[in-house]
């Protein structure tokens, strides 16, 4: 594999990969001393392997990062930025200069890495994710490009304290994951003490061995050994394979090498580690393309597939129109994949399973690896639909937002939404997530009361550019809207109206049909009600919600889900400027226990009788 | 042990542990059928092991279940619970009468257990979280009580998938908790399909032996071998046992007995199943009590340490006035405790660490495993505060959702929040924090500006009967408030007011900062505005808010964090029925980078030059 000594040449292999270490650890050092900030110890313990890594091993075209032949390299440990800037300098991808604007304001090369850099796949910085995103990506090269491209990802020896890392080793052995290599910089030293294994390899190789991957244990500063372990990585069948490496933090300055309280600062004397290491250095590392003229596979649309129709007299579960629409879709479009956390059978993501069995990843129960895998797959250009119930997502939350850093277009599906489950209780009800997942950056929140509208919505998640997550309703619901109608992530949809409406009613799923009951009841007592389906909680149908205030002035909110942050306060947000306009929020106030929905729904006040009584109040007794 | 056969006797140890299972199965399927739902296959293959269990190891007071002495027993598989209630029933805890009553509104035995019933320690139902809140049991009767207990977890196979569940397994070895012992059930079906491993023993022991647990693989259907395996755990020393049973899903009935599809739904042929059982039993079992006298371990309140004070010329960040709190609190309380992800001296919870390293709990960077070792160290009447970045708390989020459900206090202490982190960029930054916990049941959420705010909030924090989470800032802030000031949960305080105010600013922690120096700015412009900090942002001072809105028509509230769920939305949220009054919101709307606190308040628009823009354009501009 071809590279290129710069300043100092010519140099047998290993002489300049040690040099390429002791640039990688100076330039992590002036970095981080040109910030103020930062983490060059984790950075200097790594140096070598990445050194290596780049100088033999990965395969990578820095002038097209879209090349899909290209290896990926994630760093897990994301606090390591000013090593994985330090390498883009190296290979020639940023210029000495834009090294030095780390951590500056509208610099590329943020505290820690983000896509904002076309080089970087994901974001990183919360520990723990970069292996099972990695997980994912090796996926997409395995099953769905099938390509021989490399996964490799540099890990913490800290983060192995995270269970998604775990997740991640029991997913890549269970796929055989052949192509992903877990490189394990055990520096022995977090942030405040010792790690719990310390220097212990074998604590971390006999794990991953039980695993079943292929575990090799070197010094991480023998770049001979290091060279044949990722020699050996790449050589292995039939599993993935870590490599446990010994390193020190702070490797080769005395003012922090193997040093306790050392953790994510600058050096105090940089000067004088850099002349440690032997000054600074300009070498450049010419990175290995990709070989081979492979492209991706594609997996062709299948016209025989009909898009789902329901008609007036059909009562349907949302999360059952999902999984129609999912398959319809998919047979559409070849880069859908759809992946579950081992109950298809109540999201109905089975159907696309059962039809698209190639494009189906099953994650058994263990969400973080979930949506970490559907990131993943969004890097090889896939649209990943990813379901679980709704609430098991809030497993997985802080994989979300990271998403969202991460610029990922992912879709995410909640089913068993809300006290209307049922029996189950409130361990299986969602309450919380239309909170969650409002507060997300780049998300769309949808909530549909239909079938046909559900596959409508099915349809627009799929193509927008962000995270789409969308809840769905155990329990069957009638047909209000038509096979053909339209609808539109930020609409809303004016259900029932008139010039005479005194008070208006906004409900979304199960509530939604409450809404109408109540609109129903209140007729009947002379309260003419406008009801307003909010299925697109966020963004938000400002303009509907604000004809609704002026023309009635009472509004009455109602969902299946805790006061906080949900609906009510998405119709809130809208009418924060306008005044002459009352809103009451109803909402799961106490804590539910069993019961069947209807029980529930009436016990926790959500259900039409309550919306009933709310909207009378409100109209027969302004405030003053 | 004794034991007293009821309906048929005399019997030996054996046949009466067969029978015992064979009732529990009975019992099972008749609650599930009574019910019309629930899980009676996933209780029948766990019958044998809870029989023997109840019959001959576990020490409990069915008649007083607060005996400090009590073992406990978790059901980590919650959807077991016909199991649970069944064995309720053989133990006289219930009446078959109550048992029948299974999932119906109003019933103790919901679907999934809860601590509505006085055994039950905790909500499951959530997978994978039973076993890390076992850990936190054990912990508090290793380190805490000091109590010979023993702690037993009851796991399917299924839950193996969660990351959760490793953690616990790192941390049970590393605590060498002897005391604790999980049951796996490995009945090789989870809901859709065969789980990763089927019936691998093999495969779960050489995991649990790698991270250092004694392992024990038998026939979960061999009361004999259940038994022997059972004895050998409580004899293991130095760490803790699995132990690894083979089992079928639906053991004793040919309609279900190890078949597919038959994951959580009653038996459709209920009578013939029983008759195969062998009927309907009432077998009492007669559980051992909790021998000896002795008491739990008191950590003794210390004199000598003072409540921290802070004068008006020191600028303290919040984050560092909790860990002096904290500690401060902890002399006073010796059931205080606290627990951090590896991150103490950012949290500043290394104060307690110090000072009290016996009630200090490293859970490293594992916040699934820190959470639930609090809400387990809860159950044995210990306060524990839990902090991590609050960032990473979202890594805990279903175990936050979780702990409402069971009822439990914990404290949650989440620091560097929002973009006033400045340099290490978005993975670090909390900005949907405040709506993760708003929408959480039972918790409050508090946001302090100041250092002696911040400790008297940590003190009120410590007596909420539910979840207390606060929030706190990386950076300095300067004191506002006196060292004796008095504050509240719901409260707020007005900072700045006159008869004269035009427009009200609404902050907490950074932003009130900025909201003061606002005020000044429109001050020079002639504005006069009334300044609120809603350190509290869940319970929400509505009355104060309600006057401002009445006095001055105009409100900007400004909070670093998505616009989505937090202190804005609170706001809006207490003045829905108002009218005359309009809101504007200020909060992060775009995806920051890195940059200093001043220039990233500033980029976000939530500095006190947006704040003062705002007011005007609200002040100058009313809408129409």
């Amino acid at each position: 594999m071809p590279r290129i000594g710069g300043t100092i040449d010519p140099m047998d292999d290993a002489t300049f990969w040690r040099e390429l270490g002791q640039q990688l650890r100076v330039d992590s050092i002036r970095a981080s001393s040109a910030a103020g900030s930062g983490h060059p110890t984790s950075s200097m313990s790594a140096a070598d392997l990445i050194a290596v890594l780049l100088a033999n091993h990965l395969h990578y075209d820095f002038d097209r990062p879209d090349d899909p032949r290209n290896d990926h390299l994630i760093f897990s440990k994301g606090h390591a930025s000013p090593l994985y800037y330090s390498a883009l300098k190296a290979a020639g991808a940023i210029t000495d200069a834009e090294l030095l604007t780390f951590r500056r304001l509208g610099s590329r090369l943020e505290g820690h890495p983000t896509p904002v850099l076309p080089w970087v796949d994901v974001a990183t910085g919360s520990l723990g994710q970069g292996l099972p995103i990695g997980v994912g990506v090796a996926l997409a090269g395995q099953r769905l490009d099938q390509l021989p491209y490399r996964v490799w990802v540099l890990c913490g020896d800290s983060e192995l304290a995270e269970g998604s890392i775990w997740e991640a080793f029991e997913h890549a052995a269970f796929n055989k994951l052949t192509n992903l290599t877990a490189i394990l910089d055990v520096n022995r030293l977090g942030q405040t003490r010792e790690t719990m294994h310390g220097w212990d390899l074998d604590a971390y190789a006999s794990r991953a061995t039980a695993y079943g991957w292929h575990a090799i244990e070197i010094d991480g500063h023998d770049v001979a050994a290091i060279d044949a372990a990722f020699t050996e990585a790449a050589e292995a069948r039939d599993r993935p394979t870590v490599i446990v490496a010994r390193t020190k933090k702070g490797k080769g300055a005395r003012e922090v090498e193997d040093k306790e309280g050392k953790h994510g600062k600058p050096l105090e004397n940089p000067e004088e580690a850099i002349s440690e290491l032997g000054g600074v250095r300009s070498l450049h590392v010419d990175v290995a393309k990709p070989e081979g003229d492979s492209v991706p596979h594609k997996f062709e649309p299948d016209d025989a597939v009909a898009w789902p129709r329901w008609g007036p007299a059909d009562k349907v579960a949302t999360r059952r129109a999902y999984g129609d629409a999912l398959t319809a879709l998919g047979a559409e479009r070849g880069d859908l994949v759809a992946l579950d956390g081992e109950v298809s059978n109540s999201t109905y993501s089975e159907e696309f399973r059962h039809a698209y069995p190639d494009r189906y990843f099953e994650m058994f129960i263990a969400e973080q690896q979930m949506v970490a895998a559907a990131v993943g797959l969004q890097v090889r250009g896939y649209r990943p639909f990813a379901s679980t119930f709704a609430a098991f997502l809030s497993r997985a939350y802080d994989f979300v937002r990271m998403a969202a850093i991460s610029r990922a277009k992912i879709c995410l599906s909640g089913s068993h939404a809300g006290v209307s489950i049922g029996e189950d209780g409130p361990s299986q009800m969602a309450l919380e997530d239309l909170a969650e997942f409002r507060a997300v950056h780049s998300a769309v929140v949808l909530y549909p009361s239909d079938p046909n509208q559900t596959a409508a919505l099915v349809r627009l998640m799929a193509d927008h550019p962000g995270i789409a997550y969308i809840r769905t309703t155990r329990g069957a619901l009638p047909t209000i809207y038509g096979a053909d109608e339209r609808f539109e992530i930020g609409g809303s949809r004016v259900v029932r109206s008139s010039d005479a409406d005194e008070v208006t009613l906004v409900g979304a799923g199960v509530t939604l049909h409450e809404a109408l009951k109540a609109a129903d009841a209140l007729g009947e007592q002379g309260i003419a009600a406008r009801v307003i389906d909010l299925y697109s909680v966020k963004p938000v149908d400002a303009e509907t919600l604000r004809q609704a205030a002026e023309d009635t002035g009472a509004i009455v909110t109602v969902e299946d889900h805790w006061p906080e942050g949900g609906l009510g306060d998405a119709v809130l947000s809208s009418l924060a400027e306008v005044e002459n306009v009352r809103v009451r929020k109803l909402a799961v106030e106490i804590m539910p226990g069993s019961g069947t929905p209807a029980e529930l729904l009436h016990e926790v006040g959500i259900d039409a009788e309550a919306i009933a009584a709310a909207a009378q109040e409100l109209v027969r007794a302004p405030a003053g």
